[in-house]
């Protein structure tokens, strides 16, 4: 029963969205390695185990150490954090432990603060900017592997990139494009390191591009993340359709301004986060409102979205003509702009059967 | 020590904060019912008690759960859900409880729902236009107040209004501007209902009119709650200086890109929340670095602001001039764009004491 912000979880979604990414890896051969930010869930993270997932990436320590009581091979996809050098000797000592460098300082510190061995990745920039070395820039490149090899207890594995300015396409040819332009920086990187280091890993990964392009030749893992809910931003990108997404918040309708077409919900920046899209048709929304069905949830209303969202309140913007379909003490399904940032404000999901799954 | 991101809390100026809002309440003889959505902390609630407050707003029914141990005159200044009454009776057996009532259907619910007693604040709106009555609709307020006295479990105290939209004001002058036209709104509704209800309390309260009217003559209790930290919109509205400013979130540094002057950090819209605000200078931030202190914090850096944020990733921009000065495993204190939002991310509070204070 619904009495405050839930956040519904349609578990056949969630695991036919595992499913589809587990099977076109394989098609492709090559490694999975999907990224654990999104759903933050031991439960949810084990019905990867069941399409013979066996390593995962998370984006930050203290997500590596709740994990690791269920995984023993984890790939920080985030710069190494210096300050939590203890918390890295722990789960060295423990797991298969992959960090991400992008300076020749970071590789120093290791190699002087290390008390087990950890894989090294070194992150290249491919085009977002976010951070990383530009693919280009080899001598910076050589300085850390040389130093990594001074060490033994930091193991070269290889180039981890991710194409985060894929978030900015709005169909699929766009992301084909950027995955191209991926693809060609590369590849040279990949032929010059790969006679030296015939295990070299080429590590790639975000939803977009993973969701749509086909060809991964060149790629050795994918680590996409939010494939698992996804979300309206991957709808608006071109990677997903509504009806995979698999996440929506159950938020109790508290008034209702039929002179104005809206409806107040009890479902704020709290529940959903402050993640905005920009609406062809309605400018800024945080949500749009999906039907209701008894084992799940429908289609999107046309034309009723989350216009504002407070600490604790949504405004919904209703058309004119459904307005009188709503009142206090019903609720509303929400889907989310970004589910990445909506799950990690909650405690847990609420499965469409009932279930209560936890989260970190 | 700050190992990840940590939201250091300055307690000194928490304390001046309270207490400033606390003598301007007992100065303007008006009562004072502090929000608590800010901070979401017993401890730091507790500090409000050596000042003689004895009653508090929430603005969900689990936060008076939790702030129940502590306090037993708590108002839910959020419109009442229906969905939530078992909790809405458990509450009212123990303490005071007030609820926020904008229709009749709801008052309706209740009458026959109840089993203690709540009281009654109707909520008016004043020129948001989020939620409540417009106060020319009397009779819809006589509805209200009619169908409570049929239930001797209701009790209407009053009339509540929270003037959100000062948070559209950019000076002193604008927010005095709309508090002048609140108070013009309100007047006759006081006048209108006090000789039949002598006892009428009508409540106000956002931080901003708070923090910068002089006459609340009108009022009978204030209710703001931001004040309690202060933040970087509050700074741009008016409502503070940033000295006031209590709450400030350590980042480690995980990379510096000195070729286009950007930081790195570990603190990400997980940390600070996706809050932003237009900065007539820089354009949309997420955030402003201050100087570090040994016990505290020191002025804004100038030129130095959080530019955007991923789940876990921030970047900053720094001068050409100053990027030089960073490194990787130091870390940046940034001042937050909204502090309810960034509190509620975090578990708990670490003072600059290095006291750890924990949250809901």
């Amino acid at each position: 029963m619904i009495t405050k912000p839930t956040l519904i979880l349609d578990e056949q979604r969630c695991r036919r969205n595992i499913e589809e990414m587990c099977l076109k890896a394989r098609e492709n051969d090559v490694d999975f390695r999907p990224h654990f930010k999104t759903h933050q869930s031991i439960e949810i993270g084990n019905w990867f185990k069941e399409f013979g997932v066996n390593k995962i990436t998370v984006s930050s320590l203290s997500m590596a150490e709740y994990f690791s009581v269920e995984w023993d091979d984890i790939t920080v996809a985030f710069p190494v954090n210096l300050l939590e050098i203890e918390t890295i000797n722990k789960l060295a000592e423990r797991i298969k432990l992959n960090l991400l460098i992008e300076s020749v300082r970071s590789i120093e510190f290791l190699s002087t603060h290390l008390k087990s061995t950890v894989g090294v990745f070194i992150k290249i920039d491919v085009g977002y900017h976010r951070t990383g070395i530009s693919p280009d820039r080899t001598n910076k490149i050589d300085c850390i592997i040389n130093e990594s090899e001074k060490s033994n207890l930091l193991e070269f594995k290889g180039f981890l990139s991710h194409a985060g300015h894929t978030y900015k396409c709005r169909n699929k040819d766009e992301i084909i494009t950027i995955h191209n332009e991926v693809v060609a920086l590369l590849k040279p990187l990949k032929n010059a390191y790969q006679e030296q280091y015939p295990h070299l890993i080429v590590s790639y990964g975000d939803t977009p591009s993973c969701s749509v392009a086909k060809d991964f030749s060149i790629f050795d893992e994918l680590r996409p993340g939010n494939f698992v809910f996804y979300d309206l931003t991957q709808h608006q990108i071109g990677a997903c359709e509504i009806g995979q997404i698999a996440v929506a918040m159950a938020c109790p309708i508290v008034a209702v301004h039929s002179g104005r077409n809206e409806i107040l919900i009890y479902g704020g920046g709290v529940h959903l986060s402050k993640e905005r899209l920009e609406d062809e048709k309605f400018g800024t929304i945080y949500g749009t409102v999906v039907e209701k069905k008894d084992d799940s949830w429908g289609k999107l209303i046309p034309k009723m979205f989350v216009k504002s969202l407070s600490q604790e309140h949504g405004i919904v913007s209703v058309p004119t003509s459904d307005i009188s379909n709503y009142e206090i003490g019903d609720y509303l399904l929400i889907l989310p702009v970004h589910s990445c940032m909506t799950a990690n404000l909650m405690n847990d999901y609420q499965t469409t059967e009932n279930k209560l799954i936890p989260r970190l």
